[in-house]
């Protein structure tokens, strides 16, 4: 059995092989070819600390992945990160455990942007003028770096409540090529953006629906549990295309599960971005559209990315 | 985080405090005080082979662990095991990853003989004339090893389908220290012993009810999952006693599921291996009750065993 350390994983990943396998793991799981049982969840309570545990096989898949996440919001002040992880692979053709990878949640993070790039690149609108970027944690950083190979756009808005996490990350985009803007207003950031990212874990609704301009992308990222959301609920009935990464899922959680509970959308409309990517379903028609993919992230992409990282070694 | 495996597990592990963990985790479990998700399963049809993830949590403990038990019943065949696992243990503080416990499935075998074990010494007749033991396989070693601390008996009943096999039971239980009697019909089993520990596969009845002889004690192993069955439900009706590790997990499969779904027997005959050790409810009263202990495996089983594999290192 393989031991691998974060380390190796980041220095040696073929994201572009990342993306394609992503992709195939979104196809597979829209025409039901993945097992994916249910997700184990633990609370801590007295630590302030939960976990999940996902797992994913893809039917004719080599191997299978099982993925545990821990989330324990008390430890920046132990001076260790809230988020941590591993993924194990396994043999699916006679069990044997293959792989660890002690990636602390990474392959996660970057699981995760990599499907807003995929997002981005199948939905956004054909000229960029700014991308927007809802939140400065370590999501919002690696989705804008994702961003750059699928849009020629190099103007940021930033939108955060704290002065020093917003200089901050500036500091980050503009490292990366960007001109900033940076606001605490997110209505500035909604009127002036295009492509919009959200990545907070925000339990009420942040963009509201009128700031929106015809035309805008919106990623949405955040709510990817029970009780999260970051979108007015009359912004995704807005939506004139809402594509999801699991409809089954999405009926639990994520920014859809508002609507879908306010009885401002119906279930019909939603479309997976497996069936988009399959070229099963329609994305945007017109330059007019707004446009909502809903992500609230699904093993599948846990158990392509670890198989990616193992190939990429 | 520490990697263990197999070698350095079975040369450390404190099987006397493993009995006092497992113990510990059995009535922690029957007092509600264990966060146990649903099992993950997956199937590979296509490698005859299955998974599954159990995961357990016990309020206070500073640990949680995940389990990956394999199964790929064409190993043997590529000079592989059949069965194959690891168990990971994280911190329930801040959520670090803190050993790998590479033990390839012992742990489960072991804490699955430590549970036969416990259900002995809580329950077998005073006297014990014989021990019989159904199958032929590493379960049945285990739980004959696991058996001398709990009784003075050393004479010894063995069934199985196969003469090779009985033969090299036979040999491993002489070295053990017993005095054998190898049979390939399980009538000669049931009318000579009076703790039966039956530990095979079947998916049919094996034991009939009318050749248990009054004062018995059975512990019940291998139906382990959904369709396993080793005894005939009016030998489970006819028990006096009913003890299993799980109310919940015994609804759905085991020995018990067969007498509750053919109305032989109710629920509320059945107490909890937790609640008995717990002093909560009586086990044997009498010389001539026939009991029955049915053990179908709960993830605090793992939980604990890991703990102290840990703890014994």
């Amino acid at each position: 059995m393989r031991i691998v350390d974060k380390q190796q994983i980041v220095a040696h990943i073929d994201l572009a092989l990342a993306v394609q396998r992503i992709e195939e793991g979104f196809v597979a799981f829209s025409n039901g070819k993945v097992q994916v049982p249910p997700v184990q969840m633990f609370a801590f309570a007295a630590a302030n600390g939960d976990c999940c545990v996902k797992s994913a096989f893809i039917e004719g898949s080599e191997t299978f992945t099982v993925k545990v996440s821990t989330g324990f919001y008390d430890n920046p002040g132990k001076g260790l990160e809230s988020n941590d992880g591993l993924m194990l692979v396994l043999s699916a053709s006679d069990g044997q455990p293959l792989a660890l990878l002690q990636d602390q949640g990474w392959l996660t993070g970057m699981r995760t942007a990599l499907a807003g790039r995929i997002a981005a690149r199948l939905m956004a609108p054909r000229e960029v003028y700014a991308i927007g970027i809802l939140g400065t944690g370590m999501q919002a950083r690696m989705q804008l770096e994702q961003l750059r190979p699928v849009t020629a756009c190099r103007r940021v808005i930033v939108w955060g409540r704290n002065d020093a996490e917003l200089a901050s990350y500036s500091d980050f985009a503009a490292e990366l090529g960007f001109d900033v803007q940076v606001t605490r207003e997110a209505k500035t950031l909604a009127e002036g953006a295009n492509l919009i990212v959200c990545t907070t874990p925000s339990r009420a609704a942040l963009l509201d629906s009128e700031w929106v301009r015809p035309g805008t992308h919106i990623t949405a990222i955040g709510a990817d549990a029970p009780g999260k959301q970051e979108l007015d609920p009359l912004l995704v009935a807005r939506a004139d295309r809402i594509i999801v990464d699991s409809v089954v899922q999405c009926r639990q959680y994520g920014e859809v599960s508002h609507a879908l509970k306010a009885g401002l959308i119906e279930e019909a409309q939603l479309g997976e971005i497996g069936a988009l990517l399959d070229g099963r379903i329609a994305g945007r028609t017109s330059d007019d559209e707004i446009t909502l993919v809903d992500l609230t992230g699904v093993a599948v992409q846990d158990a392509q990315i670890a198989l990616c990282a193992l190939q990429s070694l």
